[in-house]
This record gives structure tokens, C-alpha cells and sequence, in this order.
């Protein structure tokens, strides 16, 4: 059974990793996964997809707010909620991520979710916005057949956990590709430590993007043949979510979170044109309450200018481009719609 | 019945106005309108929403694209898709609009259409990107009964037509309310000259802010006292869609649309907290069409420092305000969710 | 003498001004003029023009900084110093206006005035960010000359003060003009209340805009009938500095300062193509000093949806629409190169 | 003497370089470099700084501007001119490069130059827009002497030439680090084919950013053991200038250039915090004439999903980083202010 890269042999940078070496490090964030595998018809159709659900914490998200932040790589994506946490720098609702046309199921199932939990939303207070993060999986799934449901994304919220998250071909990540082979839901983790102080960040990416003959496959196995896959090539698409406990402001997350592109860049990725490269950020250091009576918050943020600084926009780096590799490294072989077969990455057999 | 305000004897700004005073004086811009307004339940529980459709014009547009851009003047708001339209400058679906908790039923529904019309979408070709607003009409609807369904959407993009677009209390804009008043649905049009050219700017908002004590009324009826609302202030939403047959390119479009907003301050708006005030808005001037053998292709584009560009940018402010004041002038009092009462707008009848 | 616009009798919005109605009603602000005002040459070259400086407290800037934020409205400007304002949320040098080929001359002094007074900055600590703001005063300055030197910019700074700023055709508003007529330096302030907490906006801007067909000068006067001015119609530009005591965060600092967009409107600007038209903005709530051993720093901000955050917004507009009509209130007739003239405003005195 | 990396037998990429390998294959560009380098006091203070002016064509750029684009990776630092480049997209001076306090002084010189050479600007017709990149050299140069003057910019602009650029510690490199080690200026290009189709990326840095623990030297010789530089560690900058000849609009330049950060990531460099990390591009693919009788031009731009668009994405990554090392390979080991030395980097020579 396939496991992480590390396990491989293979490790990324510098920094130490967490205890899971998952964004589920850090302290409360909570992964769930559903996963759609099943022939629609006789003549080829097949839901191969799914829903991933990432809690900022497993409590009511609405009433108990996080900072958050968003980044766009390149905009060729369908990713919806981002508006509002660019103008206000928070997220309220668990983050989604789907297929391009599970879109509006997913959305319409978080919010009912959502609904269901607070009662006053709509009704005596204002709405709430919800993020769907997606990448066309539509090489593997009938994606035309719209087969994701609000249930799938209800189930996937409440199943979540903070345990290690299950990584490769599951949940969102079920039909998903990476440079030609086998992609999907990847993660890691890094910890920076400054004297007696630890902060950690965790990413969870839904890779789906590459083709065979960009990713520098040498960087990690020393060997500058890469495998070349027969699939035929699309820009495909990457979500990449970034949690951390470190006490950032909307701004400086969107800091550390622009990072998140450096390590997609040195797996090989040049933000295609037809790809949604796309980051979600979010901390964990402060819930700031949907209801208050003050006038005025206190808020704790880093110093600009600490070396810790410095490290965390490192940690981002090194944390998504171990993530990738680990979707790459558990993803097996898949085989979907009309008989279609995306295989798992054989370099690392070598 | 009430009229547009040019009717009621007042004008915004000097530019003469198009044929139908209406965002359909852009040539091929269609508009339909499904309204909602039912009994839920017995005990209060209504549905007064809708869902309205723009659509740059009546052929595929996915097919054939056009140029798009849009500007968040301050994004408390949900719209989704726009992400897409700022990495490539494009529009390639229906416009839609309606309300906040909508926006997945209408986005399934949209893409639905497009679906229906595109066999090659997701099966040989990629995805496609749907552009929803909203606003949260949650005084007069049952918001959290989600009664909009995809169907409306498919309805309301299928009967659009260029004819004069119906205003007020219809479409998106059944339950929405302005200056503490019955807003909605408004329109209103632009010609700019230069010698013998002539290019035309249409505005069509959908009406959802402010309250009445900021409304600046005297600007239109040259008195200091306005009517005072007694509904419960919220600071709403507005989303402002701009259409244009000028030759522009997606950079300078976004020019032309930010001046939206300074037609949304001169009615008295600040730009609310709570308000999730966006602006989309496309150029019929040229289609492109989604499959090309072409390298290279050729767009016309004005001149950026030709008189016509402040024209253009003039037209796109009065165009806003007398929209806006035309949702205000067309919208009639209106019973929804718990008994909750709108009334039209009083001062016109002074 | 001409007077602020309140001494003829007109008033912008509801909210209350401050003690000076002026951007030095925020305490600690200070502002200096120099003033150039000579023939150069027998034939008509004549420096027209001068330098505003805008602290945002007396001390030591590079030492004890303050949030800041930028926003532009229309780009065709030069204003420098913008990018790491935008990075960092932060101001750390006197705030400078001059005219469009005197920034490079007033860099350069304000640089050296705080050169002389931090004897680390180059040496064992980074460099500083100068923030130049300008506007193009060709018509009544020969602007080809630049007349304005690094001294003109630090005896701005020297001699700036707390006291009531002047206005008009004064410092770097010496040869600047507005909707056809004289321009130049103009400020307002307001108070917002809530319960025993009273914040305070100041605003100052450099108003070179507009043309006089565009003036709504009904708005003010309660005429229909604008004077129509003989010079030769251009686009300018206009400077907007807003100073705060309110505790904000940049991102929440950015909100605020997008509404002087609304005032700049209310006016008759469209903000049009050829016009630099930025926003500059500054709490004075913390100071943030440049060396620090804490890891963490502590910030109070704003609730978001607390009232007195709408109320900012409405008071950044109204003081920026103020602003610009004192310095059409203030100016008076100027003559510079070749013997342009630019009149005084004349509706006030109807 | 040292050479470009490819003569060390290290290559970059898989895209064929131009016949000169540097910016200036890109048919027009022009290339010019004034190096100061001389005591100043007997004490150590030592000018060890300079200037490059990069010009799009050397022609007039003021009458015959190019479409152009910036896009900063991160924000920490004092570029001047980016705000209208944004705004309009085009370039119309010269791009200079110096140090951080060269800034007004190169400002000035360039405007003198374009000044001279333009007799309408500030009389007849509008100003003009300077762009000036920096970094801090400041560990070489004592940077508050300021002894870079405009003299030295109109030299650099005067003497600027088509010819192979020279690189390393020359010009505006001449007090620069990276990674550590001697850096300064560096130049690659790259050569896109499509049919009969050829397109150049031409690209120039100014490096200046990284600690030597950061550098993945082992990409580049396949050993982990990278030299550690004995210099104290500071953040430092980068300035990154594209030039190509493919036809794109100033949205689409924003594209390519973006992805020259893919590059700068591949080094090593993780965007440090005090880093002014920023891209400048332009193509000379049309010149666009300040004056114009005509109402709309036309323009060429490429199929935005022509498979030509994502090798220009490749091309600006992989030009990117072999100039980052040309940058290292080429610079010698410099003596500057109080004896302070920084060596040529050394790995080059295992």
C-alpha cells in the first residue's frame, strides 16, 4: 500500500514536520471525505468524485469566526466565496472542495448545514458565505452527470474528524490527475519554533494539474527520466488550503499564503492557462465571535519583521509541495468514465 | 402605475438617454425575469423572490464569448464566477441574479442551459464559468426555504428577450428593498457621440441598500425632507451589470465600470459595511468565439485618451444613479414573509 | 478673504466637523506649506508650485510609524511609495505633495530629512519608504523648469504644525486648479460619536480636477446655472490624504479610504482618464515602532459591523467632498507661466 | 574570467535560449550601464553602486510607448512608476535600475533625458511616467551618500546598446548580493516556437535577495553541501524585467510575468519579508503612439488558450532563473564601504 513520500525516502526543505506530517496538525481542524465511485449506466458513464470538507474547527464556524485570507495563482477556476473573505478577512463556514459541477450542490449542502445549526441566519441576523473550491475531474468523471449531492457534503462535514486525513484518490481528490498520473487530495505539515514559541501550518491540497513532461521529477529521485504518461494532456487545476495557529492578521496570512506558490513552481507547475491555481488560508489563533457588544477587538499578530516571519513563509513552500507529492504518492490506480485509466505515479517504485 | 423616473419629470446628467432608457438598448441584450411570490405555510412563511437573467445575447455564449469585466466596490457579497472573468477578461454564460441563498439553484440551473446547448462541455471540451449575484432579501422573503429552484433559472434565461426589461418588484427584484423602501429591478441607457460614431451604454441594477435617512433625495425633487422609513435598517447589497457596444479591452471595461460606483454615491450610498456592492459588465463589441485555429487574433479597442473614453465613463455613472432611482420609481408596495410591508417610494408623488 | 465653504453658507452631510474642520483636528497631525512663486525668465517661465508636507505625528515617523493604506481610483498618476504602504500597512515618513516633476526633488529631501534625523537607516538597520503624492500644475507653473528642490521639502517638514492648516492656492496648491478654476490644498474633518468614544477623520486633498461643465455646483448653490471657465479643458488630478484616530487595522483602514471616492463624485469627477486620483490614508491609534524584541504585538481594531464603522465611511466621504470645495472656496486668482490666469470660483459669491 | 552558467555546463530548463542569451534578443532592446565605484572619505565610506537602463527600443519611447505590466511578488520596497503602468498599461520611459537611495536622482535623470528629447511634455501635452526598480546595497555601498546622480542616468540611458548586456557586479549590480554571495545583474532569454512562429522572452534581473542557506545549490551540481556565507543575513530585493516580441495585451503580459516568480521560487528564495520583490514586463510587439488621430486602434494579441501562451508561461520561469544564476556566475568578488567583502560564489568552480 502506497504511503507518504517520506516514507519513500524522499523529504522536502527543511523545516521539521508535525506529528502527522497532516494539516489536521493543527490543533482542531477537522478533514472529512465522501467519495462517489459507482457505473451511472451500462455504455460508460461514472461518477468517480466526490466532496472534502476542511473544518477551521469541529465547533459552529458561523458564531466562531476565523481569519482568513484567499490568493489567486491563476484564475481559470470556478472557486466561489472568495469575495467576502478578501473584504473581511474571515471565514464562517467550512471549506468545500468538489468537482467543477458539483459546485452548487456542495454549496447548497454546507449551507444547509449551516442553516440547520443556526437558526438565525436569514432570519434575524444577515446570511452567510460559503467556500467551494473545485478542479475539473471530467477525464475520469461523467462530470455532465452532476452526481454530487448536498447530502455527499453534509455527510463529509459532519464524518470529519482531526485525525491523519486520508490522502490520493478520495473525496474531492476521487478523479483527480497530476502530471499525467494519479492525483488528488495531498498533505503536510511544518512546524517553526522561535525560543519556547511553536507554530505549525498544515496543507491540504486537491492536486490536478501538470502535464508528465513538466514535473521535475529528478529534484526527487535523482534521475532526470522522468515517466511519461499517455494520458492526454490538460491544464487542469490545484486548491490548496493553508490552516496555521500562528496569530497573522488577514493581511499577513495573505502574505504567507502567496508563498504557497513557490511550492507548486518547484514541482514543475508553470500555472497553466487553463488551470485554477487558487490558495485558502486560514488561523486558527483567534475565533472572533459572530455576536459582540464591543466597540473595539484585541488583537495578537506577529511582528512583521520576526525571523519567525521568515520561517512560516518558508513552511508554506516546503508544506504544499510536500502535499502534492504525498497526493501523488497515495493515489492508486483509477480507472473511470468510458473505460478511462489514470495510473498511480510509478517513479517512486524505483 | 408608476413610471420611470423621467416620467415623474426628473433627469440624471446631460447624456441623452437610448431608445427604451434600458440596458436592451445594447443591441442583442436580453433580459428575463421569473418571479416568485407564494404562501409558504400558513403561518407566515412566504416566498417573494426571484431570479432575473442578462444575457449579452441570444446565440451560445459559450460559444461565442464576449468581453467581460467586473469591480467590487465593496464585497460583503456572494456573487459567484468572478474570478474567472478577471484572469481572462470574458463572459461566456447568462448573467444571473437573485437571492443570496439562490445562488446555488441558480448556478445548477444556468449551468444546466448551457449544458443542454453544449454537449462538448466537460465531455471533449473543458467546463464553463457561471456568473450569479445577489442580495439577501430576507425582510420580505423566507430566506431559508431556498425556494428558488434551477428551473426558474432556466425559465427566466429562456424567455429573455431585448424588449423593454419590466422594473421593480419582479425577477431577482420581488423582494428587495432600497433607502428602506421597494427597490429591485432598474434600467437605464446612454448614447455617446463623436462625429458619426455612436456607442451605447446600458445599466440594469438589482436594488438592495441603503437607508432611508441617507438617501439623498433633495437631489432629485429639491427638497431637503425625505420620507423616513419605518422598516428595520440593514445595509443591503447592489449589484450594478453594465453593458456596452464600445470596442474595449477587459483592462479598460473595468475603467468604465468603476465609474458605477460613483453613480451608487451620488443616490446617497457609502458603500455599506454589509453591503455586497459589485459590478459586472461586458462589451458586445466584439464575440469570441471558444474554438479558433487561430495564433493570433485582432481586436479593435479605443483609443485610451480619445473624448469619447470620459464620455463612456460619464455614461456609466448618470447611467447607474437614474437605474437605481429607476428600481426606486417602479417598484410597488409589496407584502412578504410575516406580514413584513414595503411600501413604493412616497416622494415621488409630491 | 475668501473663507472655508461653511463660512458662505453651505454645509456637506450631517455629520459634525471637528474643532478646526480640518485634517490637523487629528491630534498630532501637522502640515507645512512652501510656497514658489516667481518669474523665472523676461519671457514667461514662471515657477508656480511649491510643497505640502503631511505628518502624521511630529515625532520620529521612521521610529514610531502608523498604519497606513493607499487606494486608487484612477491610476494616470505618479505618485511613489505606494507598494510597500500596500505590503505592510504601514507609513513611516512625512506624507509629501508637489507637482508632477517635483517628486523626484522632494523624495530626495523628505529622504534626507529623515536621514538626519535616524543616523541607522543605510547603515545598521534597512532603508525607508518615502510617500510622494503630485499633480500636474503645467498650466500656471513651468513645470519643464523644476523649480522645486529637496530644501523646499525639508522646510515643509520643519515647519509644519498642528494649528489650523491654510488652504487655496498655497504649497504644493500654489498652481493647481479644479473644475476650471483656482484650486489647490483644501481640508475637512469629522466627528463620529458613540456612546462616550469619539473618533475623528481629517481629510486634506490637492484638488486639480475636473472641468467646469462637470461641476455640481447645483448641489451647493441650489442653481442650475454653473459659471463656464475659458481654460482649455484637462483632466488633472487630485491627491486625497485621510487621517484617522480610530483604531483600524489597514485592511479595515483601506475600507474607509475607498469612500473618499464617493465625496470625489458627489462633486462632478468621473474620475476622468488623465487624472491621477489617489487615496492615502493613516491611523494615528498605535504607533508601531521600528524595533521591537516582542514577537507578538497587540492591536486593538474596530468591530466590523459595529455602527460607528458606517458612520466612518460617511465621514470619509463628506469630509473629502469638503475638502475639495475649500480649496475652490479658498483659492484665489492665480497668474503664472505665460500669463495664464486662473480665477477664483465665483458662484460662492452669489 | 567568469562566464554565464551554461558555459560552467549548467542549463536551465528545457525552452532554446536566444543567440545571445539576454534580453536583448528581443529585437530592439537596449541595454546601458553606469558603474561608480570609488572612496569617498579615507575612513571607508566607499560609492560602490550605479545604474542600468533597460530601454524597450531606442527610439523615442515617449511618442512610440509599449504595452507593459508589473506584478509585485512581494511589496517591501520603493519601485516608482508602477501605479500608471497598472492603470493604462503601457511603459514610456526607460526602466531604470539602482540602489534604493538612487532613486529621485534616476528619476530625475530620466526625466531630464526624456525632457530633452520631448519639448511638448509639461507644455503642450501632458507629464510623463518614470519606472525606476531598487535594491538596497547598502553592506557595499555607503547608500546614504547618495552618489548615484542624474548625470549618471542619462549616461546610462545615452549609452545604452543592443549588444550583449554584460552582467554580474556592473551598473546597478555593481554593490549587490545573493543568495550571500556576489550577485547583481543577470540575463537569459528564451525562444518559443509555434509552425513558422517565433517568439522571444528576454529577461534581466537585479539580484539582491537570499541567505546562503537558502540556495538550492544542489539543483544546479547535484551536491546537498551548499557554500554558507559568512555575511550577516539580510532579506535584500530582487528586480525582474521581461521583455518579449509576442503580441499580448497588458492582461495577458500580467500573466507571463507572474510565472516569473516559478523561477525565482526554483532558486530558493522564499519572498523573504523585506524582499521588494517585483516583476516589470513589456512587449515590443506594437508601438502605440502618444498622439493619434484615430478613435480605435487595433491590436494583435494571442489565442489566449493557444498552446503558445503556456510556453510563454514556461519561457518567463525558466529565463528567469538562468539570469538569477548568470546574476551569481558572472559577479566577482567586490570590495566596498568599510572594508565590507563579499565573495563571487564559489560552488560554480567544484
Amino acid at each position: 500500500m502506497p504511503g507518504k513520500i517520506r516514507d519513500r525516502g524522499i523529504s522536502i526543505g527543511t523545516l521539521p514536520v508535525g506529528a502527522k506530517n497532516c494539516i489536521t496538525d493543527v490543533a482542531d481542524v477537522c478533514v472529512g471525505h465522501m467519495t462517489i465511485d459507482e457505473a451511472l449506466t451500462q455504455d460508460g458513464a461514472y461518477a468517480c468524485t466526490g466532496v472534502t470538507a476542511i473544518l477551521p474547527h469541529k465547533g459552529n464556524l458561523f458564531q466562531q469566526k476565523v481569519t482568513g485570507a484567499s490568493y489567486v495563482l491563476n484564475g481559470f477556476g470556478k472557486t466561489t466565496g472568495l469575495i467576502q473573505v478578501n473584504e473581511l478577512g474571515v471565514i464562517e463556514a467550512p471549506i468545500m472542495l468538489t468537482n467543477t459541477f458539483g459546485v452548487p450542490a456542495v454549496t447548497q449542502g454546507a449551507l444547509q448545514y449551516m442553516l440547520d445549526m443556526n437558526h438565525d441566519i436569514g432570519q434575524t441576523t444577515g446570511t452567510i458565505n460559503i467556500i467551494v473550491g473545485e478542479c475539473n475531474d471530467s477525464y475520469l468523471n461523467s462530470i455532465r452527470a452532476c452526481s454530487v449531492t448536498p447530502e455527499h457534503a453534509i455527510e463529509a462535514i459532519r464524518i470529519a474528524t482531526n485525525d491523519v486525513a486520508q490522502e490520493g484518490a478520495i473525496g474531492a481528490g476521487k478523479g483527480m490527475m497530476c502530471f499525467g498520473y494519479k492525483g488528488g487530495i495531498g498533505s503536510s505539515s511544518r512546524i517553526v519554533h522561535y525560543e519556547t514559541i511553536t507554530y505549525t501550518i498544515g496543507c491540504m491540497v486537491l492536486s490536478n494539474f501538470g502535464q508528465s513532461t513538466e514535473f521535475l521529477a529528478q529534484r526527487y529521485v535523482g534521475t532526470s527520466v522522468s515517466p511519461q504518461s499517455t494520458i492526454p494532456p490538460t491544464d487542469g487545476s490545484i486548491i490548496i488550503v493553508l490552516a496555521t495557529d500562528a496569530p497573522l492578521s488577514s493581511r499577513q496570512l495573505t502574505r504567507v499564503i502567496k508563498r504557497c506558490g513557490i511550492g507548486l513552481g518547484r514541482t514543475g507547475s508553470h500555472f497553466s492557462h487553463g488551470s485554477g491555481d487558487i490558495v485558502i488560508g486560514f488561523t486558527t489563533a483567534h475565533y472572533i465571535p459572530h455576536i459582540s457588544n464591543q466597540l473595539v477587538e484585541t488583537r495578537t499578530q506577529l511582528r512583521e519583521d520576526h525571523p519567525i516571519m521568515n520561517q512560516l513563509f518558508t513552511a508554506a513552500a516546503e508544506a504544499t509541495e510536500e502535499a502534492i507529492l504525498n497526493s501523488l504518492s497515495q493515489a492508486i490506480t483509477t480507472v473511470g468514465r468510458d473505460g478511462h485509466k489514470v495510473e498511480a505515479y510509478p517513479f517512486f517504485e524505483k
